[in-house]
């Protein structure tokens, strides 16, 4: 069943424009089917993947859940985004202290390349849905020619918009240049993930970087015989009521971003359940 | 006559340890001289360099420096820039209107590499004061390396201790990589640049990148045979109260931070105010 999506300002339009859309757990057939079984602790309790930060359970209780991340990264820069900002805010007053925030089942994925997009999961089935929208850009120019870069201010106000509670973890895919890619690439791929890193840190989402492979092994998707319309077939099937959002070859980046936030919420397609049922 | 910083919370007393300074105009005969001048007129409304999109006068009301602003911006990207976000915040109520907006006298200058540093002088001449701090970083894993990454969250810290008003510009150099540098090193200045704008634009800052050929022509100091020392020696001049922070070859990243806070607000060197009183 999809649902209209929450009215943005009009600043947002071209965003969301044929780019957001809702998914209800409780009236579509098929993403009830493949969450429920995930829901029934095949998908959730085997989907501890170690490396990349991510909670071991979605069903455990916050404290256990931070100490398992903290256990979990390489090093101290990503451990220090995997909470959020506590301390004075502008008005000078502390922040919602530790004790205050709430998880409540959200989750958000987000593809940081300047042609990607943003996922939000809301809720734990049977209660859950989910959103994507095109990352907000602009023109930018470089040297003689136009080129697109995220905007910033727009990001920030599409985050505002969802009202997530403070500490909703924010899933990225970490920032992996290709060797081949030229210099303006890699320039281009550090300025998209610092951009996003800073904004959902300053907006206060926890933010867990997910480095490709992490998601896609879990999805079943890594390794060359995989290609991108893959993705979107994975996406379509954990989110049927988002499939008209994901059609073209060009949606990709709206994929990763859901697929990210469901490894975030430890959410698997409905085969890997049933051969994970089988053995 | 240098001054105590402001308490910092604990998890920041890296940061600004030796790196925090305060000076004050009132009291210290160098720093008035300096800007005494530049208040009679010769410095601000000389100020004029056009493609940074920086105030033409800092006299100016705020109507007016915006439009200034506008009409220089080459690209609709940087243009998006230059006013604080609006909108819906995470409370769901507006947040303040543009003519809530104060710009005070404030001016932040970030010099966005890692070893960079963040500086911000608030008021007008005769109750100004400056700051300097180094920006904070911690341990990343690149590879097999350990690498210095920018620490989000403590920035986020830093500049919330500020209690700037709402709207304050922050001046950021723009991150223009050395052609002969290494894709590692365009990455990195591409994440850093990406992570300040992000941080300063969802905190509330408004942002303007000054490529470093408009902050240095403005104090002199373009040219092959300008160094980073006579940038410590530029800074030291128009904030003679920090010239402690800013006696080590180290420490041109603070300069720069004072310096492009400086090109902000339209402050000149004496020796430049001279020579143009001279004309």
């Amino acid at each position: 069943m999809s649902v209209i999506s929450p009215a943005l300002p009009t600043y947002l339009s071209r965003v969301t424009s044929g780019g957001a859309a809702n998914f209800s757990c409780g009236g579509a057939a098929g993403v009830s089917a493949s969450i429920s079984k995930c829901a029934r602790g095949v998908g959730l309790l085997k989907a501890e993947l170690g490396e990349g930060g991510r909670r071991a359970c979605a069903k455990k209780g916050r404290g256990q859940t931070a100490v398992i991340h903290e256990g979990r990264f390489k090093d101290s820069w990503v451990a220090s985004l995997a909470s959020p900002v506590t301390g004075p805010s502008d008005s000078g007053e502390e922040s919602p202290a530790e004790e205050t925030v709430q998880r409540c089942g959200w989750a958000i994925g987000v593809d940081p390349d300047v042609s990607g997009a943003l996922a939000v999961i809301k809720g734990d089935w049977p209660e859950c849905s989910a959103q994507v929208f095109d990352s907000p850009y602009l023109q930018a120019s470089v040297g003689k020619r136009l080129r697109k870069r995220l905007d910033a201010k727009a990001i920030v106000q599409l985050l505002r918009t969802f009202n997530a509670p403070v500490g909703t973890t924010a899933y990225i895919e970490q920032s992996i240049p290709f060797p081949k890619d030229g210099k303006q690439g890699w320039w281009s791929g550090g300025f998209g993930y610092g951009l996003w890193i800073g904004i959902l840190v300053a907006t206060g989402f926890s933010v867990i970087p997910v480095p490709s492979i992490l998601w896609k092994t879990h999805f079943e998707l890594a390794g060359s015989s995989s290609s991108k319309d893959d993705s979107r077939k994975a996406a379509c099937e954990l989110f049927p009521s988002l499939s008209s959002m994901l059609r073209r070859k060009m949606d990709h980046g709206r994929a990763e971003a859901l697929l990210i936030a469901a490894y975030g919420k430890g959410l698997r397609r409905v085969q890997e359940i049933s051969s994970s049922d089988m053995t």
